[in-house]
């Protein structure tokens, strides 16, 4: 992912996120945050290190203080590349110092820090040894909402993401699915993303027949049969932000009770996606997508989710699940994908990325959510 | 690297890993280890999840106890097929439920543990939660020799990563450096790596004439000339073992001085390896290298340690470095490699891996350790 948003934000993006964050943080009662390697550090300053290791790269942000990042001295070079950096103070260590003491140095050592969910326990362990009074909390518990909100440049490359996920299914509708096995089908999918720009490809499910009874099948060796209903899931990530789409899609005539199935499902989807609005709760819309399906009678089968925020990884807060009462805010992306699985029979499930705007939501995949018969 | 390593070791292999593990971490003073994904949970278990998520994989190491995997129920079928899962009791828990509950309920609540330095801090934040009464240290702090003594199985890996990389250094020794960018050399390294059975290449450094005093130089767009030295520096992991070699070769015939800093090196390599043995420590190989080198008058220019240890990772304890007094068992492996960066001008490093036997040390990398000319 080394430097893939790097092109498209500019310094400034990245100071003005940073500024936001430690004002969030402030606003929290935090006296800091402590970002690692990962998806926070790549949103934050657009810097990937090299590889991650057991040498301290840390982005320190308190409000009031200019952001400074913590980097072994040997990737120095590396950061100072980074989008982010004119936005940031670099101080490198060398090997054989403490990067632990240089960090304190810079923080209240008695305060409460939120520090990223995916930081390593050997660093966290070591900040506390630095500073014994310091207490801390997950980006994730402190901070849910910190990247759920996309400013227009991001939502220019989640749309574009978007749109490279239906151009793949567009060609996928078109190979042939029969006589084939799963694996090969999802390996279709793997190379479209990419030839349609994806750097990193996350998932490709491809769960044909029975397998599409269970949520969490990838792609087997099954060979796929006419009659077979097939779920098809798929995304990664292009230009630094995800995609993540569901169609299913049957292999020749399907069933009355296929088209039934098939077709509470896209309502259930449609009255997910109409229930998002700026100031609706996440629970919401999971409601209106289940109120569909236990209404046909087949809610003890939607057993899961109606869907997860999106961004710099594919799977992130907010979640669409009952008890989330996060209101809804233009910008937030996220998943809206009920299904129903029929244990030994077959599985249905649409899924679309939509992003809140003023009016309602904003689908970032449009391909057709009838169900597609193919060969 | 998933399932790399399945078909090298069985069950009992594992089975006594663990239990070694719980007996040192008994002897350590620790109430249990708890081992996250990566190298300590592969070496332990032969188990990698698909993915390394917000949801928890841990596996509960405690004297006296059977040994527990705590793991997502929908990975539950992945953990299941891991050749160490026999030697142990899987523990799934499903989404919604809480599994930080069900881990502090396998251990004393007030212990002390060893932890992966690589857990996410999410979880380790998580844990003293749910046990306030507990405390923590990395696990490389409190056992960093845990994987560092391997058994005959994991030497005949090593042994076969080593062959590997040398059978590299063969076919890289014929091909053309001059007129050449050190990124093509590079990808040579890497394709041949791969086709000589790594699974994963972590570096291949290619610094070529000023680029190779830079000790952490990688590959760039330079142009390798006639008279250049250029340093080789290759490694990863085969069947779930790592490799790592250097050579420093020279494009055409060197100077004098070339050949005598080359000479220096490999004299320093050479007194390195001959002071590995069981009992002597770690930092008596770096004295006896470094003692070549700055006898030699170029003690200021050999600006590292002289090793790290390797195994399932490719840097690793123990390291062979001043004030390091671990003495050395046999089975424990780990690289020796001097070297002597002159800015400006030229690098030369020389590397072997090598493995404490019972009368002193194995080097498991065997190519020309003299000044190799290349076109």
């Amino acid at each position: 992912m080394t430097g893939s948003t790097a092109a498209s934000f500019t310094a400034d993006d990245y100071r003005a996120r940073m500024e936001r964050a430690a004002r969030t943080a402030a606003e929290a009662g935090l006296a800091g945050l402590l970002v690692a390697p990962g998806p926070d550090l790549v949103w934050l300053t657009g810097y990937t290190p090299p590889a991650v290791t057991e040498r301290l790269t840390l982005l320190v942000l308190a409000a009031g203080q200019d952001p400074v990042l913590v980097v072994p001295a040997l990737e120095a070079p590396d950061a100072r590349k980074a989008a982010g950096a004119p936005a940031l103070t670099l101080r490198d260590w060398t090997d054989g110092k403490d990067p632990y003491a240089a960090t304190a140095a810079l923080l209240d050592a008695s305060g409460r820090f939120g520090i990223s969910d995916n930081a390593w326990a050997l660093h966290l362990l070591a900040l506390r040894k630095a500073m014994p009074g310091s207490s801390y909390a997950s980006l994730t518990e402190a901070l849910p909402m910190l990247r759920a909100v996309k400013d227009a440049a991001e939502l220019d490359l989640m749309a574009a993401a978007g749109a490279a996920a239906d151009a793949t299914f567009e060609e996928i509708r078109n190979v042939r699915f029969s006589g084939r096995r799963e694996s090969e089908v999802a390996a279709d999918l793997d190379r479209h993303l990419r030839r349609h720009g994806h750097e990193t490809v996350d998932f490709t499910i491809v769960a044909s027949g029975p397998n599409g009874a269970d949520p969490h099948h990838e792609a087997g060796d099954r060979v796929i049969e006419r009659g077979d209903m097939v779920v098809l899931d798929f995304g990664g990530l292009r230009d630094g932000y995800g995609s993540d789409t569901s169609r299913t899609v049957h292999v020749g005539e399907p069933t009355d009770e296929e088209r039934r199935v098939h077709d509470i499902v896209r309502q259930a989807q449609e009255a997910g996606f109409r229930a998002v609005r700026p100031g609706a709760a996440c629970q919401d819309v999971d409601r209106a997508a289940r109120a569909v399906i236990a209404g046909a009678g087949y809610g003890e089968h939607f057993i899961h989710r109606t869907g997860h925020g999106i961004g710099v990884t594919t799977h992130e807060p907010p979640y669409m699940i009952e008890g989330e009462e996060q209101p809804l805010v233009p910008g937030m992306c996220f998943s809206v994908e009920p299904g129903i699985y029929l244990p030994g029979q077959f599985g249905v499930r649409i899924e679309d990325i939509v992003t809140v705007t003023e009016d309602g939501g904003r689908r970032l995949n449009t391909t057709a959510r009838e169900l597609v018969i193919v060969e």
